[in-house]
């Protein structure tokens, strides 16, 4: 039985580089031997015990790599071929995804317990950070990397910027609007970017670290403000005239920036929240107008297939948007531990790292 | 100088019927002689003093009446000719009304005290419940009454249907949606219709008094749940074989109300929210998936303009829905003092009451 | 091998019942027994030779059935089950699909012979006017039929339900609206139920036979016109007092019904079109408002998928909508070259006809 | 009576400098001193006597002034104020406004002659290539310009830019889209602009006249091809794979340029029609799929009012694109009869000429 290596869920504090069996493909995989993958503040949960998976699990969700081989049902596609795969591989055979909504195919309806949609990439089956990886529904999920792009320029769209354009395309912008982004990490980068690629014509983003802040300029932001200098919800309004944001955008996760989101925001106006939330939130009476505001609270979570897959690749190979940036470190999959350690720890400036095997 | 009677908001705890003058024509405005008005669960909180206006103020926001006379700019209307106008009269030259949310129009954007959007009627400028009322803008808000159709059946236009129906649309109903809706006051019953309306398949709706759960069948609800009789999340997930509705309304402006919301509604699907809160909401990070369930929630202040207000009467004069069955009392305005201990204090089984001039 | 009886094209003017063996069942497919279907106006031009098929294909695409055998990918459905599947089965793995246009889910982007986007019952693969058929793609496409419904009531949801809704869908109708209908034939019909689902107020239908226009008061039409009668563009612009209607729908194909949905919108209206038109059409100078009216002109193909089913038969479990009264004749299996006689000519006023192995 | 000089239509071919009397501010006017100014296309059909204008009126419709004098009722703006309004200045209070197709505000529903939707200025009112012009319903439609624009770069905004970037808007173009635009005018060349802004990853534009694709690719386009050099359709389904573009805009009004917009597109897709046709269109059976490819098809007219102003000079005081290059050639008002003849004639490459008083 061929061998490969993958980083695996050991235990909470414990993830490892182990010897694990290539995979069986079966009719509607393709197996990929991964050329480039990188570690998501998901995984970091995953490793810490904060979000929950089975033990011996490969982790990651975020594939670049080249067709190994192809299940019998799968067609079109080619041996050799270089390809990416979405974060979150929906069926799209599922009543959420013909309902339009296929990041929730297969999820639980249980309302209650790991609501993560239909993620399945080292969440309910062997993940990507690993030498070779099953891609399930491999002829809803393969997208061909077109020719003359590098693995680190494609390594952002499987989660990141589909989840940040996700954002941006959630909050309803028209030409012309004004939009707050909060918090610029690798999803917020991306949402600003998403911002500007539907039209806003005045970008305002937060953050409390300069450096991404400069970052963000680069993505399209033309007023970025350090919530550590300026009272930022103070500050939107004044820059508004009083009128508040068409558009705010969450890209953190916590009360403070869900409530400063919803504090700037115009009558009318759109909420777009892409934070993963550890606790419950609240929504301050006054900012919401005592629910009279005509306000729009909306979630998203990564869309994928290779139809999400093809536009965002597409994106990049027409160069409306460079995502090199984000990836400020390089490992080989032999030093991921290495990598886990730095990523979990934000030192050094990292943004995205990218993993090779 | 010729007088009226006018139900006056004299001080918290006091709404007096007092002698007023007949209200001087501008060249945008338009007299209107009141045949038929009622009292909304607004005006009870003006009533308490819990929100505040003027004092001398003439209350109430539903006009159905007669012109008596059109001011210099508006055309094409008839002095004599029987209307109504919406609670809120937008003068459709503002910002939010060109930005597609004229409910907004005129509001303050100072994010803080009295967020209510464009509303003017009985709360920025003199009200109707009076034997006169001044129609603002009215070339904007003047809606012809069909022939054939009696005061009670287009009272609801004004407010109540406006406003019902804004939740139901804006919880994007498709047709053989399931769809829950919380509370069966005279809003949440327009809901019901208005959701049946949309095409709603299975609607699902939730009150505490039997008598308003019967009147909701008339208006077109599959299911009652009288929420002192079963849990009524567990009953709407089994209701729905733990997939939750498509669409959820909540009409009251409570925690439990919007938390129930959200509690029965699928991944993907939207909260429409239609009540006043009067305290700050917290959302249960289960029932929110984390943040991460695709769930839109969306807020609706009642649309005014006499656009709306003719596709409301059209509804009424085909016959679609009847709303008479709302109006469960009749006053005149001599006694509306009495209306209001009634209305008030929710006796009698009242939903609405017709008070005439 | 098991043999079953299939009406079968053999030439043009000829389908035939033949024998043919009861297909094998892939590990993605479903083995049906069909109990009840019906012919399409499409099968007459199948049969006439109009619309090319291959020699020795079975015929029909609209299956009423019980799961006789199940694929070994497909889960969640029990043999014995009693189902439908959608005219159209898609896959859901495409780039159409994903992009959200499943109709065309796998069609061909030739733009040019055979344009009828993803349909494949009795047009690529077998159909389902036999005892037997297979449905492709089980697990995205079978739709169980709720509890107590019969064969009669559910036999228009595959086909002529779905794409009569799709067209009143696709008109933007909202409460209160004013829709016009041209050609009250059976998907007609269900155009003019799916206008009153969405809330239109006023619907006026257009037929040149007075019993169709009796059927379509019972659908949910306000006004029926008969052509033969009346010049239907003068009298529906009076109806509206020369403002025209807010939406109309084309459901017959021809160049006169096409261009009078078109004379009598409004400025800013939806055209929306069912019709499969024979020959180029022609769009008028001024009743397209030489390109200035913001006219929308949309057409549709019939959506299928399990999710789309499962709303439709939601719509006839809760009775909001009753199509039995389309089902004018009765026939076995065996005799269904006498009821494509009877049907092509359009006899004894026929709508659709229940075929029954 | 103070005097001033304004373009006037006296006979087909015949517009002349005339002195008229400055006019009369009513209290929903503003009275401005124009200080820049522009020719469009419909002011040659004007001239030509092709679209049929009371003689004596005053043409033009793209005013860019300073406020000399408010109406009573117009409040929040200051006489001095650099200002812009649309070449369609709705007031707003119409059913069509409150529709939400403010263009067609106060346009005939006659369904036959002039069919220009609510456009007033040089058409119904006396227009602005004059020294002073008056705007209706003056609160609803003044624009204050930012500080540091010049009157050159704003320009467009009035009917230009407003146009092409609504054609855009009407495309539903999404993020990573393939569009095609036909024709590079300046009207396609704000459509091509506001694609970029919409997110559309590869523009493809095809005119005859190479300098007008050169300046093409400054707004963003990927592709250009010149008519005169490829068969257009065959060039764009290759570079599409045979699958066609997402969306199409068209923005000349022929026969040829719509044929060739449907020919190209996918199926599903949308065509945006923003030319003035001149006869009447003819559909092709294939390019359309016989009515079963989900097109659509929508025509748009020029949006106005203060706050689509407001967005679109949001757009230039960012940067986002830069219209500086559509005006090729500058007039004092005194000349505008020579500006009408080079311009009539597109001699010297002129895109757009400002006209000065």
């Amino acid at each position: 039985m061929a061998m490969m290596k993958a980083a695996v869920f050991v235990e909470p504090g414990r993830i490892e580089l182990q010897e694990k069996p290539i995979p069986e493909v079966g009719p509607n995989d393709a197996l990929l031997r991964i050329t480039t993958t990188t570690i998501c503040g998901t995984d970091v949960h995953i490793l810490k015990g904060e979000y929950p998976v089975a033990r011996g699990l490969t982790i990651g969700h975020e594939p670049v790599g080249i067709i190994e081989k192809l299940g019998s049902n799968v067609k079109g596609y080619q041996e050799g071929q270089r390809v990416i795969a979405g974060a979150i591989c929906p069926s799209f055979t599922s009543y959420a995804c013909q309902d339009g909504v296929p990041s929730q195919d297969g999820g639980c309806s249980c309302h209650g317990y790991k609501p993560m949609g239909g993620w399945r990439f080292g969440n309910s089956i062997d993940g990507v950070q690993a030498e070779y990886a099953l891609v399930p529904d491999a002829q809803a999920n393969l997208a061909p990397i077109p020719d003359g792009l590098s693995d680190e320029q494609v390594l952002m769209c499987p989660d990141i910027m589909s989840t940040g354009f996700a954002g941006a395309e959630a909050a309803h912008i028209r030409i012309g609007d004004i939009v707050a982004v909060f918090a610029q990490g690798p999803i917020g980068l991306c949402a600003t970017a998403g911002a500007r690629l539907r039209g806003a014509s005045t970008i305002i983003v937060v953050d409390g670290v300069d450096q991404r802040l400069e970052v963000a300029r680069r993505m399209g932001a033309d007023v970025t403000l350090n919530f550590r200098n300026v009272d930022v919800v103070d500050e939107i309004l004044k820059l508004t005239g009083g009128r508040g944001v068409d558009a705010s955008i969450e890209a953190l996760g916590t009360q403070t920036t869900f409530e400063q989101a919803l504090r700037v925001l115009k009558p009318g106006g759109t909420l777009s929240s892409l934070g993963v939330y550890s606790q419950d939130l609240s929504i301050p009476l006054g900012a919401f107008h005592a629910g009279l505001g005509d306000h729009k609270i909306i979630t998203s979570l990564c869309p994928g297939g290779k139809e999400r897959m093809r536009r965002l690749l597409n994106v990049v190979a027409s160069g409306r948007a460079d995502f090199g940036a984000l990836v400020t470190h390089h490992y080989r999959l032999d030093d991921i531990v290495e990598a886990y350690d730095l990523f979990s720890h934000q030192r050094d400036g990292v943004l995205k790292v990218a993993i090779k095997p």
